[in-house]
């Protein structure tokens, strides 16, 4: 896309208002627009970033046999009510109809999707069933601060399967469980399971999944050697200790950041929505349920904080709004402004994700909003490159400089994540 | 995909709570699930419905210079109190933090847009801007038995667009209505615009977009002969009247839905928000402000609307979760089934969108089933194709039947719109 004809801008200066770096680089380089504490619009740059998020996600789920919809967001009260979170949830936003009906507003599925299930879920043969979304959700919070980390509003991928058994249920929990880490690993982060309580929903054992980041809330220590993770906070163990599960490794201590969570959450559900099938034998079965969460938004703010430097925005390649920035030093019509127009016309038939800075602006002004937008490569077209049929490639996340063709240039696979 | 994996089942029934026809078929079919009146789940048929009404318009919207963000759902009352809305909008709804702020959930986005339009705003140069979403609204409706056609949750499209001068907004505002009749062509109906008041948003003329429906709500007088329409509630003109705009074609009358609206909104938000530019002179100016709706899910329950029958769901091609139904009558691993199954692959590594049905039922059920959903062709492989080579190719909208070869069938264009 041509730069000139986006809306936005970027700004030089963070918005005082703004304490967490994600939301200070983000709204510095135009990608949010905050409503207010802990609610944000997404603009052009940021939607595109969600969307690859989103995508990454979607494509694993559906590799794990996912089968997507849309839920709900309006629910009536009395499905939170049959399960007790009505009262029991203190996020949990309600709100009053004209007509003095109470609803709830979603901060979670199961009170939605345990009814659908049940709907189509008559016998043994019709499970496992594994259903998700990708959608808004909400949550009073009383505190926001942390940018699009933990908002009032959020984008969430939330899953919840069906099984038989608990064989079912543990087999597709690990399939599940790795299914996140091969997620965080094509986002380019580091990611370690962690066992958990499950909190609110259940007193099972849950996964929570932690990104080492320097931008962490969260203290773990994980084995070297072995996939041994635990919170820092619950376990009685130290940094150099010997790994209790593997008796090799040694552990090592981490700040890191929850980017998903997967709990087992048993019979609750299929219990308080009476959700019985017939099993083998013809006896009436609940259900075991699981329910596995990814925060699409705070994985965004989460790649931020890990990424981003004192320049700005740094993208891994799976998830840039655009794989090249195309910085044209050319001014009005002259021969740098044509061969730059040119490479673009070019990358774009290449099938390259090009954003084409076009604009009439200084070079400096340029490289500075290309630094602070964060995408992946640039190409600098300037008067050398013309000369030379050179251009200078530059890494936005190692500043490491190339030389490289034009030809080179149309055959690089730039896209490739 | 195949059929045997996909968790919703049809049901031969209506459900009981349903009076609208959009509702009853597409219950039925398993593309939605109701949550209370005027709530309802898209099941993964339903979803890919919507999406694809989404892309086709997003396509346009794109292709006229609009840019595409997510606003925020959850948005803080002082916006809507700027503008009289927080007290003058009857279906608002409006809830209250635990912390006691006071919270709109949006049922229209000038609130929020307006404030992200000034902030990137600051001369005659960043205008005209055009900037739109696709997402969830909501009406505190005091009744909803129309479906999906009038929901207290719904997918919206809509558009803000911000002009200089009121030319420039006129021909801004041509061009979103000519992009508007393409979208519904594209989408398989007839769609006239007719004139009509602003509403509650301004008092300026505005259109509506009217989709020729038997079931439709609204009483429309077209000419024949030019693009002149009008609602018949508002007009004291009848059928067979000459038409006073071109004065040579004759009125015609017609029931018909609104699938749509534009209104010139002049610059109340602007002023509200205290939202200028700077013109030529230097000197701080307003912009016109232009708002562009279609609703997506209104859009699909009037699609069912126009083309179901009474055996089921009719999908235009272009909305179809599927190009093609591939029903196999074979059973277990006989030839039927083999050939069903290699037929199926090779139609998917063609590209085509195909649901294949490879459940065990009876061939009966198979067919009710396959109507019912209302993918636009079918695919019978039973004994005879096997025998001959030669495949049945049923079109849903007409009931014309095809025998068609394999290699023909591999090479046909199944996913042209």
């Amino acid at each position: 896309m041509r730069q000139s004809k986006l809306f936005t801008k970027t700004r030089r200066e963070a918005p005082a208002d703004e304490v967490a770096k994600n939301a200070q680089l983000l709204v510095r380089a135009g990608y949010i627009h905050k409503e207010m504490a802990g609610v944000y619009s997404y603009l052009p740059f940021g939607k595109k970033v969600l969307e690859k998020i989103e995508q990454v996600v979607r494509e694993e789920m559906d590799a794990i046999g996912g089968q997507e919809i849309r839920m709900a967001t309006l629910h009536p009260s009395e499905n939170w009510k049959q399960t007790g979170a009505w009262d029991g949830v203190d996020v949990l936003f309600k709100l009053q109809s004209r007509t003095e009906k109470e609803y709830a507003i979603g901060q979670s599925e199961e009170e939605i999707v345990t009814p659908i299930a049940r709907e189509y879920v008559q016998s043994y043969k019709d499970l496992p069933v594994a259903i998700y979304q990708i959608g808004q959700k909400y949550r009073d919070e009383l505190r926001a601060k942390s940018g699009i980390m933990r908002g009032r509003e959020f984008t969430m991928k939330d899953m919840y399967s069906f099984h038989e058994t608990q064989e079912d249920f543990d087999r597709f929990y690990t399939l599940a469980k790795e299914s996140y880490l091969k997620i965080y690993e094509r986002l380019g982060l580091v990611a370690k399971a962690t066992e958990a309580s499950g909190g609110a929903f259940t007193k099972k054992l849950s996964y929570e999944f932690m990104v080492l980041t320097d931008a962490g809330e969260d203290d773990i220590l994980y084995c070297e050697h072995c996939p041994y993770c635990v919170n820092a906070e619950i376990s009685n163990q130290k940094e150099g200790d010997t790994c209790t599960r593997c008796n090799e490794g040694a552990l090592a201590r981490a700040k890191a950041s929850e980017v998903g969570n997967i709990f087992d959450l048993g019979t609750k559900y299929s219990n308080d929505f009476s959700f019985t099938y017939k099993d083998k034998e013809g006896k009436d079965q609940f259900p075991i349920m699981g329910c596995f969460g990814i925060g699409i938004s705070r994985l965004m703010g989460v790649i931020v904080e890990s990424f981003g430097d004192e320049k700005g925005l740094v993208w891994p390649a799976a998830v840039a709004p655009f794989a090249v920035h195309l910085v044209s030093l050319g001014k009005d019509n002259d021969d740098v402004c044509k061969a730059a127009d040119a490479l673009y016309d070019d990358l774009v038939k290449a099938g390259v994700e090009v954003l084409y800075d076009d604009r009439d602006a200084r070079a400096g002004e340029k490289f500075a909003d290309s630094d602070l937008l964060g995408i992946p490569k640039r190409i600098v077209v300037g008067k050398d490159a013309v000369a030379t049929g050179q251009f200078e490639v530059v890494d936005r996340a190692t500043g490491a400089v190339e030389k490289v063709s034009r030809e080179a240039l149309l055959k690089s696979d730039f896209n490739s994540k």
